[in-house]
């Protein structure tokens, strides 16, 4: 939008009064209502809704709560919260981001809405952070090594300069925006909540300190108790939100999973790490990568890598220890396995223990003494230890 | 061949004594040699070799032991140790297997070329055994959890009527041979060393299990002590051998790698079992699946599945646990999870509590209480626990 700067006081709040009464009045993803608000702007959409002047399938997304919800009061009790609304009139929203939740929901896919506001609890500055942002998701019940490499991860990305979207949970969720925060990096937890809950309860810690230097947000109002499909449903802004989505661990059936697809609709790359293949935490991930939905992450470098324009910063591959012999030939090789450093042998014997011609034994070991491999003795020939 | 049975006896003692003595004249893999036996035959290339008759290549090859080797010496000594040598033109020579080496040879690969002759400690049936064996290899430095997974694929594999290939080498080696002899197996070594040398010596007892239930194979002649170089030859036999590679753990430069790249070249799949990202015994495994060269695999059901011509036995995913909620429609869940087991609620607030159309929730509620979803209360609507 970007005008929004120009806008008058007056114009803001009532657009905030708007998106807050829209973020209130339909459970999301409510599809019908976000292509109307789409079609007529916030406040257009709203004033066709109080008078009844809207589709049938945009009455029934608002039917029950329409008559209840008061913008300027959800607006407030939000502000009582502590909780700020973040609208897409604002330059700081993440159009990109949504854009391409908009477009799903335009081609049809189930489940699919860009949010129609979102509630933040926290730090600004949402579009910039959405650039260099990943998806770090996983199981809630994750194993020691799950979560290790999940810090591991939130660490290395926030070190490498990318943000870390997550969705607070336990296990690999907590880990990740801990390793993020760890590394004074920014990272922002969606929540199935009101931003204003502290859900998981034993998060609260945890969901202060995102707040602190990231931000928590929710598209749900200020309030809202968390509900099962509410996760699943919030999943889709975490997947819009990272640049691609790393799964650390994944039972066979999980909301990481889901996640996973989401982002894979949404076109954003989809890793997965490995673990033992005795594990049902993995399961999901190894599901992913042999079906080539996930490309197999070991590493924060390789993330990034596939997050770099090409040939800016390849993940060097882990040096593949070098030996002092890996740069003889191969006869050179045949001469120097068959030399101890304890017994001498002589270059007829040498030659029928390597199947060697004479002249190339009496060739080669020259050759090896010089690299400081074998040493002439007084019985012939032995081997260097090194 | 399959004449071996119309020769006559002294053809086939000439026979083996021309193959003896190419086995031991010069250090595998002789690819002047081994072209010039396929062009001559066996008898024809000995006789130009002792006469001198031969290009200069094929005699630098043999030159430093020719003097020295006798086949008919070379072959008592395999009967006294035990061995018997098969050749190619014997029937139960894996044919098939081995003519990938030959044609990768005559392409000019380095290091390729077929074996000459079999030193063999065991069991017969080798060609047979070949249509359905599976190499699986790894590190000596292995896990416990990468010699359980070798155990459990050499066990799955012989259930399932596969025979297990591998260098009876300690660590995931020794563990895939285990594997497949618990499960009355059968299972075949293939050594860098002669076939009558305990190798490695703790090893003895293994390789005495594997002679019974299956075969103790080397290309090299009795005697003949084990050699860096020779495990990297020894290597292409096994690649050669399995109708897939599969590598359980590697590090990051491995002898596994290398009969993985082996077996890539002679266009055998090569699978890759994960493990842990923090383990360093399985960053080659996961190497290879990055690189492309490798799939993952799991279990012994997925190593089946991609040896199996298509449709006849597909691994089945495992089943993601469903719930008995997973059949509800989407407001069917939203409204049974705003429904608690302890708490009643009526039309009106279920209807706010979810966003639907109040008419929507009269009408399905009957449907989730006829599913046993939810039931009726002096206060309106509570879930049933499940």
């Amino acid at each position: 939008m970007g005008k929004w700067a120009t806008l008058s006081e007056k114009t803001r709040r009532e657009l905030l009064q708007a998106r807050a009464f829209l973020s209130a009045v339909a459970e999301p993803p409510a599809q019908a209502l976000a292509r109307f608000v789409a079609e007529r702007g916030a406040r257009g959409a709203v004033d066709a809704i109080l008078r009844g002047r809207a589709a049938a399938p945009v009455l029934a997304e608002v039917e029950a709560r329409c008559a209840d919800v008061s913008g300027e009061r959800v607006l407030r009790a939000g502000e009582e919260a502590g909780l700020r609304l973040l609208v897409p009139e604002q330059p700081e929203w993440p159009d990109e981001a949504f854009a391409e939740l908009a477009g799903a929901r335009e081609v049809g896919l189930p489940d699919m809405a860009e949010p129609l506001a979102l509630w933040v609890r926290g730090q600004g500055g949402l579009a910039e952070f959405t650039e260099r942002a990943v998806a770090v998701v996983g199981a809630r019940a994750a194993s020691g090594y799950g979560e290790h490499v999940a810090a591991e991860l939130g660490n290395g990305l926030s070190e490498a300069g990318f943000g870390v979207v997550s969705g607070a949970a336990y296990g690999i969720d907590g880990a990740a925006h801990r390793g993020a925060l760890s590394a004074g990096g920014r990272t922002v937890a969606f929540l199935a909540c009101g931003a204003d809950v502290d859900y998981p309860a034993g998060h609260g810690r945890l969901l202060r300190a995102i707040a602190d230097q990231g931000a928590v947000i929710s598209e749900y109002p200020p309030g809202t108790p968390p509900r099962k499909h509410r996760f699943l449903v919030r999943n889709r802004l975490i997947a819009a939100m990272g640049r691609a989505t790393v799964v650390v661990e994944a039972g066979a059936r999980s909301g990481a999973a889901n996640t996973a697809n989401t982002a894979d609709l949404l076109g954003r790359p989809v890793l997965a790490v490995p673990g033992p293949v005795t594990s049902q935490n993995s399961v999901g991930c190894h599901a992913m990568v042999r079906s080539g939905q996930a490309v197999l992450v070991t590493r924060t470098e390789e993330v990034v890598e596939l997050l770099t324009p090409l040939g800016v910063s390849p993940a060097q591959e882990v040096a593949a220890g070098s030996r002092a012999t890996d740069r003889l030939h191969q006869d050179a090789r045949r001469l120097h396995d068959a030399l101890t450093a304890v017994d001498s042998a002589g270059y007829e014997e040498l030659a029928r223990d390597c199947g060697l011609p004479l002249a190339r034994v009496r060739a080669v070991l020259p050759e090896l003494e010089l690299g400081g491999f074998v040493k002439r003795t007084e019985c012939g020939w032995s081997a260097i230890t090194r």
